[in-house]
C-alpha cells in the first residue's frame, strides 16, 4: 500500500469501525427483537435477514485489504495515538480469526443459530431435548471446527474459552474450581445440618404490575438513568447493548417468586452500568463495550451479590421497597427474616435461581459437560444424563426432566460454548474488586444501607467501567488487584455464610 | 456483459433482491425499535447506524452494475417469467431513481429523519413548532430536490404524489377533492341542524389492561394469526411489516377514549391483513408488501370503516365484546346508541380521531399545505397560520395549539410530502371495492353481523392481497373495478349519514 498515508489509513480504519458497529447493532436489535416482542412464527424471515447481515458482517471484517490497512498500521504504530493502537491490534485479531471462517461456515453457523433459539424455546417449553439435539449437535461441531480457526495452536476448548476470556485456560479453570470445591462444599454439608430460615414468603403471590414498579425504583436506586437505558420482558433475562447510551436490559416476572425478577434486575442492572459508564470515546470502534464475559459478570454479580444480597442493602434499601408495594404479603416478615430467606442455601436445580454459595457448582456441571462435548469424550445424546448425574453429584439433587435439566439455558442455542466459566470468574473477581474498592474508600457498609451507590459505581467506572475494552481483560484485573486469587472470594463465602448460618 | 447468461443475470438480481429486503427488515427493526422501546435519548447511536445502513443499502440499489445488469435482463425480457419481469420493471425504476439521488444526500436525508422524528415527539409534546421547524424545512428542501430526481419530467408535488400511489397527479387530486368537497360540504351542514346523538359514554374511564383485552379480541375476529402478527403500544399507531410472516401493528390507549385505540387496532388490523395475504413468491423480492399507500389505506380503511363502524358490525361484534369487559361503563347504552356514537358527525381537529364524514377534509388542510409548501409559496413558518386557517374555512374549527394543529401527524417528521392524499383515495377506492365483492359474494351484511370476515377476506386476498406487488396500483384497480369513480365513495356516504342523521 505504497500510496497509503497514516491519515487515511487510520481514516479507512475508523470508517471500517463505525460500519462494524453498524452491523453489530442491527444485529443486535435483531435479535432483541427476537426475545422481546417479535411473533413466535415470525423467525424464517429473521433467520434470512440475519444471515444477509452477518454475511456482510463477515465480508467487511474479512476482507483481504483490511489485511493490507493492519500490515501497514501496525508497521507505523508509533505514529498513532494509544487508542488507535489498540484498535488496531484489536482489528487485526479479529481478522485474522474471520479470515480463517469461510464465509459460507461464518453464515451457515449465524443463521442456524437463529433458528436454534426458536427451536430450544419450544423444546424447553415442551419438555423435549430430542427436538434440540441435532441443533446442538451442529452447534458443538461448528464450535470445535471454528475453535480452530480462532487458534489454532490452542486445545480446542481453550480456544473457545479465549473467546470469552483473553487468556484463560483449562489448567487454571480445573484449579480454580477444585480451590472452589474444597471451600464450598464442606461448608455447605455443615450449614446443611444448621436450622433453616423459613423463605416460604417468598413464594407468596405477588402480582406483576407491583413487580413491575419495584424493577422501576431498584433501577433508580441503582441511577440506571431510564433515558439511556430500557427494560423489556424475556423468557430468559438478559442485557444487550448498541452504544453507551443505549442499553436495554430484560426480566422475566415469575407472580409467585418475587425474589427472581428482583435480583435478574439488579444482575442485568450491573451489566448495564458497566455498558453505560464507557467513555464515549470507545463508541463506534473495536473498543466499544466490555472487554470480556468474566469482567463483564463480576460487574453483574458484584451488583447481584456483594451490594444486592449484602445485609445492609437487603434490610435498609430492598425489604422496605419490596413491603411498600406489597404490604399485606410481606406484614409479618422482619428485615432480618427476608434478608435471611434472600440468601437461603439450598442446592436446586436452576442455575439462575441459585443462592450464591451452590451457584458455582452449577457452572461447573456445564463446565465438565462443555469439555467433554468438545473434546469428543461425551455425545450429545448423552449430555442430559450426564447433566443429571453430576446434579446428583456435585448438588445433591435429582433432576426431574431436561427442562430443569440441560434445557434450562440459552447459551448453547446461542452458538455460545465455553462461556459458562466466566460466571464462576466474575463471581470470584467481584470480592477481590471489593478488597481494592475499600483500601480507596474505606468500609462501604454505610453507603449499602443508605441505598447511595455513588461511591461504589464511582469507583468502578474509574477503575474498570470507563476504560471499555481498551486493556485486555487479565491486563484489566492485574491494574487494579495485581494478580487474581481465588481466596478473596473463598473467604468471602466463608465469612458471609458462617455468619448466616453458624455463628 | 457478454459474459453473462440468463441464468446467473437472473441469480444475480435475486440475491441483490434478497440482500434489499434484508436492509428493509433491518431499517425497519430500527425504527419499530425506536417507536415502541428505545429508551428516548438513544436516537444519536441510532442515527448513526442508520445514516451507515441506508449508506450501503443506497450503494447496493445504485451500484453501477445494476445498471447493466437491468439492461441485459430487459434486453431479454422474453426469456424471463413475468413475475421476474416485472421484478426487472421495478428494480430498474428504483435503481434510475436512487442512481440520480447522490449518496451524501441520501445518506444525510435518512440520518436527518431519524434525528426528526425524536424533535417532532418532544414539539409535539412541548407544543413548540419553533423547534421543530428548522426540521421541517429541511424536510422540504430535500423533497423538492428529491422530486427531481424521482422524476425529473413531473412537477415537483406530482412527483413526490407518484412515490406513494404511482400515476396519481395534482390535476386528478384537484378534480377528487372538488367533488369530494361538493357532497361532504352540503351534507356536513345539514347533519349539524340535525338533533346529534350523546356519545358522552365513549368518554368514560376504560382501564388500559381491558383495552388491551379488546384489542385481543378484535384481532382474534380479524383473524390475525398471532403467530406472525404482533402488537406494541406507540405515541402514533402505524403498521410495519418485514415479510408477509413477520406484520406489527401498532396502537396508543387512551383511558378515557375507548373507541380511540380500539378503531386504531381495526385500522392498522386491515393494512396488516393486506401484507399478510401477500403470496409468499413475492417475499424478499421488489415485489414484496402492499403495491401503494393508496391501495393500502383502502384495505385498512375498508375494515376500520365499512366494517368497523357497520351498523351490522358494531352492534353485533364490537358492542358486545366492549360491554362484556367494561360492563359497568356501558350498563345503560344500547348497541343502536353505541352505533350512532361511533358515527357522530363532529367537525374537530384531530385526523386520527375523525369521523368517516369529515376526515377528508382533513386530509384536503395537509394537500393544500403540502402543495404550497412545495412550489414554495408558503414558507414553513407560516405553515401554523394557514392549518389554522384552513381548519377554519373547511371543518369550522378552531385550533388552539400547534400540538392539535400542525404537529399532530408523524408525517412530515417522517419525511414523507405527499402522503396524505392517499388516505382520501384509500377511503375513495373502498366502496367501489365494495360495490364489486358484493356482485360476487351478494350482501356482506350478514357476514357482519356474524362477525364472520372469511368471506370478505378471502374475496380482497383474491383479489387485491396476494398479489402484493405485482401490478402497478392503477393497473390492479381497474383489474378489479375497472375505471375509478369516486362517486361510489360520495354515495356511500350520503347513504350511510342520510340514514344516520336525516331519516
Amino acid at each position: 500500500m505504497p500510496d497509503l498515508s497514516v491519515a487515511s489509513a487510520v481514516e479507512a480504519l475508523k470508517k471500517l469501525e463505525a460500519t462494524s458497529a453498524a452491523y453489530d447493532h442491527v444485529l443486535g436489535v435483531l435479535s432483541l427483537d427476537a426475545s422481546t416482542a417479535a411473533p413466535k412464527g415470525s423467525y424464517p424471515g429473521r433467520s434470512l435477514t440475519t444471515g444477509v447481515m452477518s454475511g456482510l458482517h463477515y465480508q467487511l471484517i474479512s476482507d483481504e485489504r483490511n489485511g493490507q490497512l493492519y500490515e501497514y498500521l501496525s508497521a507505523h504504530a508509533d505514529e498513532l495515538d494509544e487508542q488507535t493502537r489498540r484498535e488496531v491490534e484489536v482489528g487485526k485479531k479479529n481478522y485474522d480469526k474471520m479470515h480463517r471462517i469461510p464465509m459460507e461456515e461464518y453464515v451457515a453457523f449465524r443463521t442456524l443459530l437463529s433458528e436454534a433459539q426458536a427451536v430450544w424455546e419450544k423444546a424447553k417449553l415442551e419438555n423435549d431435548f430430542a427436538a434440540f439435539a441435532p441443533y446442538l449437535e451442529k452447534i458443538v461441531d461448528y464450535n470445535r471446527k471454528f475453535a480452530g480457526y480462532y487458534n489454532p495452536h490452542m486445545a480446542p476448548y481453550d480456544a473457545l474459552l479465549n473467546e470469552y476470556e483473553e487468556g484463560m485456560n483449562t489448567a487454571t479453570l480445573d484449579a480454580f474450581f477444585a480451590q472452589l470445591r474444597e471451600t464450598i462444599v464442606p461448608l455447605l454439608a455443615k450449614i446443611q445440618s444448621a436450622p433453616q430460615p423459613d423463605d416460604s414468603f417468598l413464594r407468596v403471590l405477588c402480582p406483576v404490575e407491583g413487580q413491575r414498579l419495584l424493577s422501576g425504583q431498584i433501577m433508580e436506586v441503582m441511577g440506571l438513568d431510564r433515558n439511556y437505558c430500557g427494560i423489556a420482558e424475556t423468557e430468559h433475562p438478559f442485557t444487550t447493548n448498541f452504544n453507551n447510551h443505549d442499553v436495554r436490559i430484560t426480566t422475566h416476572y415469575y407472580p409467585e417468586a418475587v425474589a427472581s425478577s428482583l435480583f435478574s434486575v439488579i444482575h442485568e442492572g450491573g451489566h448495564a452500568i458497566y455498558e453505560l459508564g464507557c467513555d464515549d470515546r470507545y463508541n463506534g470502534t473495536f473498543l466499544y463495550g466490555g472487554v470480556s464475559m468474566g469482567i463483564h459478570e463480576s460487574q453483574s454479580r458484584f451488583f447481584e451479590n456483594i451490594v444486592g444480597r449484602s445485609r445492609e442493602f437487603v434490610e435498609n434499601v430492598i425489604f422496605p421497597r419490596v413491603k411498600a408495594i406489597f404490604p399485606a404479603q410481606f406484614a409479618s416478615v422482619s428485615p432480618l427474616d427476608f434478608y435471611r430467606a434472600i440468601n437461603r442455601v439450598q442446592p436446586s436445580l436452576i442455575r439462575t435461581e441459585a443462592d450464591e454459595l451452590t451457584y458455582c457448582l452449577h457452572i461447573m456441571v456445564r463446565y465438565e459437560i462443555e469439555k467433554q462435548l468438545i473434546d469428543g469424550s461425551l455425545a450429545v445424546a448423552d449430555v442430559p444424563g450426564k447433566w443429571n448425574a453430576l446434579y446428583r453429584e456435585y448438588l445433591g439433587v435429582d433432576v426431574p426432566d431436561d427442562a430443569h435439566g440441560c434445557l434450562q439455558d440459552v447459551h448453547w442455542a446461542g452458538g455460545s460454548i465455553g462461556y459458562f466459566p466466566s460466571y464462576a470468574l466474575g463471581s470470584a473477581y467481584g470480592p477481590q474488586f471489593l478488597h481494592e474498592m475499600e483500601k480507596d474508600l474505606g468500609d462501604i457498609a454505610p453507603d449499602l444501607r443508605a441505598g447511595d451507590l455513588t461511591r461504589i459505581k464511582g469507583w468502578l467506572r474509574e477503575n474498570i467501567h470507563r476504560h471499555a475494552s481498551f486493556y485486555k481483560p487479565g491486563q484489566l484485573f492485574e491494574r487494579v488487584c495485581g494478580k487474581f486469587d481465588a481466596r478473596y472470594y473463598t473467604d468471602y463465602l466463608t465469612k458471609k455464610y458462617t455468619a448466616l448460618y453458624l455463628e
